[in-house]
């Protein structure tokens, strides 16, 4: 009989975020699987370690940082192909995930290649958007209230439209886009109901009015837009 | 000295979707305070069960259904002043929070009335969008794409607009909007595109295609719509 390929999501960063079904999985493994970028420690692992049994296999899931996909499509070809072995051996695998498996996840290009031949079973975790809410005290919706999650990297136009018509904005993936998306809330006149996370629940978190924000975002850094249109009860 | 307010997030219904820093939290009250619908079984309160220690103190936070606001405003100001006398007496107190506090959760309204005069902790909680997606195995958003998170309660051309716009979909408080939201759906031609989840991680979940989701959906179900346009990795 095949293992079991479990998508583990482990939440925004801090250990103590973990779920119990994702710290039991990852303390019951055999076998895990843990994404990093080539030639960088796992981010996913460091978050897991403390439930990690010593002397298990690992499967490191190494991607290359380029522009081009094909690079990292065939790393996930080959990690997917050694992950069938052992899941094919009878192993269960509990492949570790930053945040939430499917929620801008690399785990979904595991999911893509392997879900059609072997039982899948997905953990949800904590995602960097209600986190980033706790960290900076900001109720993101209420009531009939709409969120909408953003990538940073979308247009101008289109970064202004969305932002002036719901009611709460995740804008993710900020990084090297912060000057650009901070013109854009400036022009909007929502510059003030603006808040910079960087690095949620993590030591070296930031939250800060964006106003405040440093010139130069990580990766894991994400602004919240809240209208406070709807009056609390 | 005062106590601290934690609002602490349960995730969406399975209780080992707890995050271990919820667990400790509530291992460790000597008051919890939670919500109920007036006269009925407290939904957090059954989720964190297995946490809460015996004889300690328990605060019932009891909300009328009723459309006006006004009863439902008197039970949060009579709740927040129970739990601030406590805070006041020095104790710690734990408020127990269906999936997480601020995304739709009734712990804003505690939050509105105490957090300017008592240190307020807020401990995010895997929400009902991404638990629907993994039970599912339905993969949200990747890369640069949207998500849209909606009211089923909407008014029809909008719930249109944004359906067809976004990459990805979750409908929540589908309830008695059930059928509504089908034919915005059908007519948008993304009725084959759109899964119904009930109650997802609880034992009594369902998950069906749209087309053969119930005629009466209760209050915890949800609908996603994905795209799938961004070809995966």
């Amino acid at each position: 009989m095949s293992g079991v390929l479990y998508g583990v999501g482990l939440g925004p960063g801090d250990p103590e975020l973990l779920t119990l079904k994702a710290a039991r999985l990852i303390a019951a493994a055999e076998v895990v699987a843990w994404p990093c970028l080539a030639g960088s420690p796992s981010l996913a692992r460091s978050i897991a370690a403390g439930h990690i049994r010593e002397g298990i296999r690992e499967i490191a899931i190494e991607v290359p940082m380029t522009e081009a996909r094909g690079p990292a499509q065939a790393a996930y070809d080959a990690a997917a192909e050694e992950i069938a072995a052992a899941l094919e051996g009878g192993s269960d695998v509990v492949c570790l995930c930053e945040g939430d498996p499917f929620f801008y996840g690399s785990f979904m290009y595991l999911f893509a290649r392997l879900s059609g031949r072997f039982r899948v079973e997905v953990v949800p975790g904590v995602t960097s958007v209600t986190a980033c809410a706790a960290r900076a005290g900001l109720p993101l919706t209420a009531r009939n209230e709409r969120l909408e999650v953003l990538p940073a990297t979308l247009p101008d136009d289109e970064l202004a439209e969305r932002l002036g018509a719901a009611d709460a904005v995740a804008l993710m993936k900020v990084g090297r886009h912060l000057g650009r998306v901070r013109a854009v809330l400036d022009r909007l006149g929502l510059d003030a109901r603006a808040v910079y996370v960087e690095r949620a629940t993590m030591t070296e978190e930031r939250v800060l009015p964006l106003a405040e924000a440093p010139e130069a975002a990580p990766y894991f850094s994400m602004i919240l837009v809240t209208k406070g249109a709807d009056p609390w009860l």
